[in-house]
């Protein structure tokens, strides 16, 4: 077995941090308590460990490959998508209307997460056809979501994400590819698009695109943008495939990782036009984009804890084996497991840590989601609405970005065999790197942190959530252990640094953006912390607390316990660095004339 | 032009900071002041600007290969290595007496950071060839000098280091290699060594082969090894090449990066018996494998340097050319370049102040080295080699783990583009990966900093260097500035971390080790940045002094002063979170039980 599901880890989080037992008051989620939740989470584990995982490596040595305008997937991974969909995974967390299975997302990121570690490349697949399904349920017709999202939710379609081309990357006001309206209603489109993910591949019967292109005449910039379907094959009105539209892949990279994953440059109408219907209303494609980007910059987060995860039991698992030196307390007279080594301990601690909090962080996040689309009460919805918004860009950055340490740490762990490509830790570093690039980079979600989610309400949202962490000071000061203690300590400061950073943020974006945007990753960084540090204290009262009454997995609580104090000590403690870098170092990130560099 | 070398930093590490001046008054190094450094410099920048840095992608994309256990080198390695020999860049830091310049190890530094930044692969033949020169000229025989010197000096042949056995990576106490003694006097060796740098090559007409193995009878562990020459070709009387020596290369490894450099399996004996010479005396092979070691980890953490400073220029390159979004000021109307965006900013000086610090420091070091091995004065000597033994963990561990976050960071500046390998930024990204790992990993860097640098001595040496310290903060504090104040500051808070933890460290290494190696690589990663940012310090002075007596290129100094100031406001203020990291959080480092991991 290459991967084990952290179902414990898992349930704990849904159960004891994000409130399950309070999503299945919602109605429509009456089904998914702990129990279902157990359930569906094993079977999912079981599907991973045995059907995906195993894929991961070979997809890495063989993988998909362009031919004469196809792209042949590694081989196994057409069947596993088919047993994938067929069991019902790519509908989980949509709507039983369309054949879904209606579970709640603090279900559905664990799921999500387990197909992320047992396989990065393989989950893009499912990941992309996850926001079109959002984008077409919150956009589309009638007849666009009856024609797409049943064949979409079952597996058998799947979707894409049609953004990028080689002058727009992050900035969409640069998009070029048109769409010529038809006299039937439909739309020509004529573009290049690159970076589109499973923008072709053989593992089902037709890839569902959605692609932003101008209509003539439309304003300048992003407010022009509109939103198209365009599918590699037309669908007739029985819903049988019909003609091959002019969207025709071209070529596929050659990338650091996600090797098996195809990511294609699409050419859009070269042999007279692709066929597309519009999706909503015209001009107001970026919106309709923001709700496929914002489900898909969550999924990536997902991403990050999902690989850190797997790199976190590789590293173990070696550390458990390569026997090398005597340990230095004299405990054992000759060489030892590496795991006994305090450094060894410190690197697989810092990649628990991380990856524990993160996932935290993740699922709480996700049972905000489900409050804000799906609970009775308007104000309940509205700040879970607010909560789900703010964490997004740190559930994304900050998940990403430790996952970039936490897969060098594993390369580290392996010594020399981590750098030879057989062992396969170096597989997960590669993979990795793409994380804090897609979906927006860093930079760019800590834009939609410092613009959109602290800048445009004050501060507000972003204090009322330091008030609830206050409230785990207080309920850690109450306690009396050494391991509350110090976390109390460390939460607090922490909380401090990011409530001063938030304020200076909240005073400068406007009057001096740049000393903003100077300190937006760092700041991304320290609330990213903050939050994930601040579930790990959720965490350390609850296990504390189970131990106290006798209740629970003793040694799951225990390591828990352990684990949040690390969490607390060694990174949490960064935060007053992180806060004195932004507040005071502004000048020194813009001072540089720009011909020096 | 791929790569320009930064010849007017590097001139000014030597003049301004490492005190060229004071080195070339050494006896023996008189002809080394600054005109024959500017000189060796620009002719060193020449070479591997044009001959060796185009190699660099090609290396990568078609490394070198194994075939009927021969190794062919990329095409055009062969050749440039010629022209490197021809050019006396191999003797560059060795003695006149066996054909070398005898230049100062201040500047060799300079030359050897260029050739790793121009092609890490490439420059690792020559960097092995380096120490297996130390390791004859400090305990070869009159014989082997005369060998096999003049010949590896001259770039004809190579050297290697074979440590490394499956079982026995950081740990030679399980070398199982066997050295038979023959009634000649030679030595018959058997066994298996991996990980061999440029073990087998097409770049020269001979290899000679460093080979740490057992003498039968020999105690256990690291002090039964002994240390013998191998070359590929037995040497004949007259120095002409003899027989084939039973030393095969039965594969090469397939790794993540520096792919052109072969590292090799040798199989030692299977064909009767490899014939070697013993190096000095027998058992004493780890105390002469330590000088190859000790001048090869100082020229790793060079390594580190130069990948970074590419990645730095790349990054820099990608950053002009690439259109993309608004600025958030408002300066201009439409999408300007992204070196325009703070964030892009932000990481661009990360990367500057990084590679400028850790450039300081080496090079600092490197005349601390010259002092140590050449000064008349015996307690001038005993100083330089103090600081010096201080700084080659640092040199190695701090310089190497932040080329990790450099070259990552390269990747992030190009987006979308830097994970597609045809740009190149991410072959830095893997090729840097190996750096923190060979040559001993980050973690024995910090053993060595904690075990026989700061707790044999009770942290004197640390402390002296402290000392020396606070001079500088007296000296910033005397200016006006604010990136005076500001680094004074900093460099304050930091010096003090790195006092405290010393003390951690001193008063824990024996009564509690668990706790001083838990936190073993936090500490070196705190006294390499405070001694870089320390560097950064005194350049800052230097270059406030010249702009205010109008001395010197304005525009090299004031960027000298921003950055250091940058070095100052996110770097060094990073110091005192490692320092409660470390005094504070030991515990929690090694409490998780083994089995919960």
């Amino acid at each position: 077995m290459t991967y084990r599901a952290p179902v414990k880890d898992m349930l704990f989080c849904m159960q004891e941090l994000a409130g399950l037992e309070q999503v299945a008051k919602i109605p429509g989620f009456e089904d998914a308590g702990i129990e279902t939740a157990q359930a569906v989470l094993e079977e999912s584990a079981k599907l991973n460990e045995e059907v995906v995982a195993p894929l991961n490596v070979e997809g890495d040595r063989q993988p998909s490959y362009w031919k004469d305008g196809k792209v042949f997937t590694t081989a196994g991974f057409k069947e596993a998508f088919k047993q994938f969909g067929e069991g019902g995974w790519q509908g989980l967390q949509h709507p039983t209307d369309f054949g879904g299975q209606g579970l709640p997302k603090t279900i559905a990121a664990a799921c999500i997460e387990m197909l992320n570690s047992a396989n990065l490349s393989f989950a893009l697949c499912p990941l992309l056809t996850d926001g079109a399904i959002e984008a077409l349920l919150t956009a589309g017709s009638d007849e666009q979501k009856a024609t797409y999202l049943p064949k979409m939710i079952s597996g058998e379609w799947t979707g894409t994400m049609n953004l990028t081309e080689p002058q727009a990357g992050s900035d969409l006001a640069l998009v070029r590819t048109r769409a010529e309206p038809q006299p039937d209603g439909t739309y020509k489109i004529f573009g290049t698009k690159i970076f589109i993910t499973y923008g072709e591949h053989d593992m089902a019967d037709n890839i569902v695109h959605l692609v932003l292109a101008r209509v003539a005449g439309a304003p300048e910039g992003v407010k022009g943008i509109s939103l198209f379907v365009v599918p590699k094959f037309l669908v007739n009105a029985d819903g049988s495939l019909g003609a091959r539209n002019d969207a025709h892949c071209v070529s596929i990279e050659h990338k650091l990782g996600i090797k098996a994953s195809p990511t294609a440059v699409l050419q859009f109408g070269d042999h007279g036009g692709a066929i597309g219907t519009l999706v909503g209303q015209e001009n107001r494609g970026l919106e309709y984009m923001f709700i496929m980007m914002n489900a898909a910059r969550y999924a990536v987060g997902i991403q990050g804890i999902g690989v850190a995860e797997r790199a976190y039991q590789k590293a173990v698992e070696y550390a458990r084996e390569r026997i090398q030196s005597r340990p230095v307390d004299g405990s054992q007279p000759g060489s030892a497991a590496i795991i006994h080594h305090p450094d060894v301990k410190r690197m697989l601690m810092t990649m628990r840590a991380y990856t524990e909090g993160c996932r935290a962080l993740a699922i709480v996040s996700g049972a905000a989601y489900d409050a804000a689309h799906n609970h009775p009460d308007a104000e309940v919805r509205k700040q879970n609405q607010a909560f789900y918004e703010f964490m997004v860009p740190l559930v994304k950055g900050y998940s990403t970005e430790m996952s970039l340490e936490v897969t060098s740490l594993g390369v580290q762990v392996h010594g020399g065999m981590g750098f030879i490509e057989e062992t396969g830790a170096a597989q997960y570093y590669r993979d990795a790197k793409i994380l804090t690039i897609y979906e927006g980079t860093t930079a760019i979600q800590a834009n939609d942190l410092v613009g959109r989610k602290t800048a445009r309400d004050g501060g507000t949202t972003a204090k009322a959530i330091a008030k609830q962490i206050e409230v785990t000071e207080a309920a850690l000061a109450k306690r009396e252990s050494a391991d509350a203690r110090a976390m109390a300590k460390r939460l607090k400061a922490a909380r401090e640094a990011f409530v001063q950073v938030v304020d200076f943020i909240a005073a400068n974006t406007k009057s001096n953006p740049n000393a903003a945007f100077a300190g937006s990753v760092p700041y991304l960084m320290l609330a990213g912390n903050v939050m994930a540090g601040w579930q790990m204290a959720r965490a350390l009262l609850v296990a504390e607390e189970q131990l106290a009454d006798g209740k629970g997995d003793n040694a799951f609580l225990k390591a828990k316990v352990t684990t949040a104090r690390f969490y607390a000590d060694h990174l949490l403690s960064k935060a007053p660095a992180t806060r004195d870098a932004i507040v005071e170092g502004a000048d020194s990130v813009t001072a540089l004339a720009l011909d020096a560099f």
